[in-house]
């Protein structure tokens, strides 16, 4: 028994980071070059195939793949992979840049050069191909409601595609200290804790006891879990990372084994594509060495943009062999009193008066209200510190509704 | 997906049982047949060799079998199987006896003929012999205190083996009406219920809580769960089967979901041979159409004959591929009230003092004397079954010390 494979026929990781002195005169040289600028997202990808979650992309994707990726969940060479990683620019900007040429690849956020890339191919993206992206991917073009759409539909009409190196990883190992990780790192992490099966817990919000759950459900029948947060952005009315991590930190130092759960975190941002995000998940996780993807209702969705299962049953439509790491599909939880325990549709035979659900509506109002959550809902530690975060946000009117409690938070 | 293939090349159930007038025929010339005795155990194997659940074994098996499946837990052709299935006689008999000859099993106990063997192979079984046969199977040549070591110690000197014709299911139709199942029922009632994935929750005790919880969480990530009872003999103090069924369906009927949980039982009779019986409940459940069996602590264990975990670890040892059937381990579990549910050593981090952990001893000196046994450990409906069933017996010092609450009552 070992670990599962990094994704790719190479089976193993593909890290762009540069280091030492290359990463030093790839520096220097790029500060002469044309920059690129790249949005959130576009950042957040490039740091993933740096530390080689992506593994095995080699850059960010030419027409060819971009193509066959949103019409076949595969690259233009067959390799499995479900969502298009892309950059886009201006018109007027890819009027001056040329094939072969290298350039800095600057993090809009921060100005930041965060790495380079050496142009392969430049294809136009008129809005009918963003609109063809995001049917494909998201299943919907509202721009409006859904923020994965959005994005897509506000980039700017020319892909620009080729190999790239990495230079930086951003703030997130300094601001996310302990927590984020390289795959190499959790992998070190697994091998020294003589694990060979274990779970990924995706999350992008603080758990309950529904959470709980699903996670030690995993740790029952596996060697153990990791609690993988998203450290990327997220959508307004989320609960930001730092508040998220001590809540999460708090529910496992108190109820949850050493031996069997770690707690860590990836840079990659939310697109909210659902079923096809939850297939992204479980590539990137096997690359983490994660041989197992928890996914309960609604993963990766927002709205009503995606059926509640949907993400469970898209694994059972890609082709037997195209990722190693698996799902454990599991439904809706919740405590119920008769059950005198946590259970879900498939094991509580109860009716609706002895299940405790709260939704996240209702949940936010109690805990920016004061008022008391019922019992068994979430552990007291956990309310506790969510309670000082909703107490001290001065605009309440921010927090926008979300799915959490109901869709179990991812 | 599909359910999990019957064991061995042809992947298709091989019931021996005769049918039509095929029966009537073999019926008619078994009754003028020199006459072997089976014992309960030979008797149970001959009935799971009639309904195809050892496919795809044929008959008794031969010395060469015999011995490849004691050393290397192999068939003389190298199919995987863990524990002999023989039939032995008396040396007198023996010399009776022809190879080619057809001979009337009968079972000892009902006199009833069950089948017939055209004898093959005869072999003696010295004392050597037997102590092998124990101490490869049951780690122990202890007859004393080992139940399945002392079967085989007292069995007859000779090992009389053949391919068998079976008659007769013995009492089993009838007193198991709607539990007792042949594994091509089991199939058919798993393909009705669109299950493609199904875990055998092993028992033969009532189930309390810790059980429940094992089943759940096979429930919780499978598309459904059989607990599977074991309908042959016991040994003395374990509960009878007819008690064990109506605790089991009140517990059923009032705490699973009918659309993922069904109960069945199957004729087998108890080796007590723990790891190597985990195997064979992994093999014949496989014939079942099951496609994992949960493994608690000390599975199919006796006394302190085995390690806590040995039914775990050999599941590592044997050849990939050799069972499709998968364990499901799980560690010990207990309600814990930090916790405020079910939980194991893997994902409770409390100390004993939050932990419920009530001994088979224990719980049966409640039962038998009125005491409250203490909330969370079992469901008050199992439990006034069984209080029924203590006070009714007559004779107290029957109930002797057995492992039951300690070992996940397996």
């Amino acid at each position: 028994m070992a670990l599962v494979n990094p994704h790719g026929k190479d089976k193993k990781l593909m890290p762009l980071m540069l280091e030492g002195a290359a990463l030093e005169a790839a520096k220097t040289a790029a500060k002469s070059m044309d920059q690129v600028k790249m949005s959130s997202r576009e950042t957040s990808d490039l740091i993933m195939m740096g530390i080689g979650a992506f593994t095995p992309l080699t850059g960010f994707m030419g027409k060819a793949d971009w193509k066959s990726v949103c019409e076949k969940f595969v690259m233009a060479d067959g390799l499995f992979f479900p969502i298009p990683i892309t950059l886009s620019t201006t018109k007027g900007q890819a009027n001056s840049l040329k094939i072969g040429q290298e350039v800095a690849l600057v993090d809009e956020e921060s100005g930041e050069i965060m790495g380079s890339m050496t142009i392969a191919e430049m294809y136009d993206m008129s809005e009918d191909d963003k609109k063809f992206e995001c049917q494909a991917v998201f299943t919907t073009t509202d721009a409006v409601e859904h923020p994965g759409a959005q994005k897509v539909m506000a980039q700017g009409d020319v892909n620009i595609a080729g190999p790239v190196k990495v230079f930086s990883e951003g703030h997130y190992p300094e601001t996310y200290k302990g927590i984020y990780m390289r795959p190499a790192e959790t992998r070190a992490l697994f091998e020294a804790k003589g694990w060979n099966t274990v779970a990924a817990f995706q999350t992008r919000n603080p758990m309950h006891r529904s959470h709980e759950y699903l996670a030690k459900i995993a740790i029952e029948t596996l060697d153990g879990c990791c609690i993988h947060m998203l450290l990327g952005k997220l959508k307004a009315g989320d609960i930001p990372a730092d508040v998220r991590q001590k809540a999460i930190d708090t529910l496992v130092d108190n109820y949850f084994v050493k031996d069997t759960c770690v707690v860590s975190g990836y840079p990659m941002e939310m697109r909210y594509a659902g079923p096809r995000e939850a297939l992204l998940h479980a590539l990137f996780r096997q690359n983490y060495g994660m041989s197992h993807l928890l996914v309960g209702r609604d993963h990766a969705g927002v709205g009503d943009f995606y059926g509640p299962f949907d993400a469970h049953h898209i694994f059972d439509k890609i082709p037997a062999g195209a990722l190693e790491t698996a799902p454990i599909k599991i439904d809706l939880s919740f405590y119920c009193t008769k059950c005198d325990g946590m259970a879900s549709d498939k094991t509580c035979p109860h009716g609706k008066e002895s299940r405790l659900i709260v939704s996240g509506t209702k949940l936010r109002k109690m805990l920016s209200e004061g008022e008391e959550v019922p019992d068994h809902f979430s552990r007291p530690e956990v309310l506790t510190i969510l309670r000082a975060y909703y107490e001290g946000l001065t605009e309440k009117v921010e927090i926008k509704m979300h799915k959490h409690a109901e869709t179990g938070g991812k």
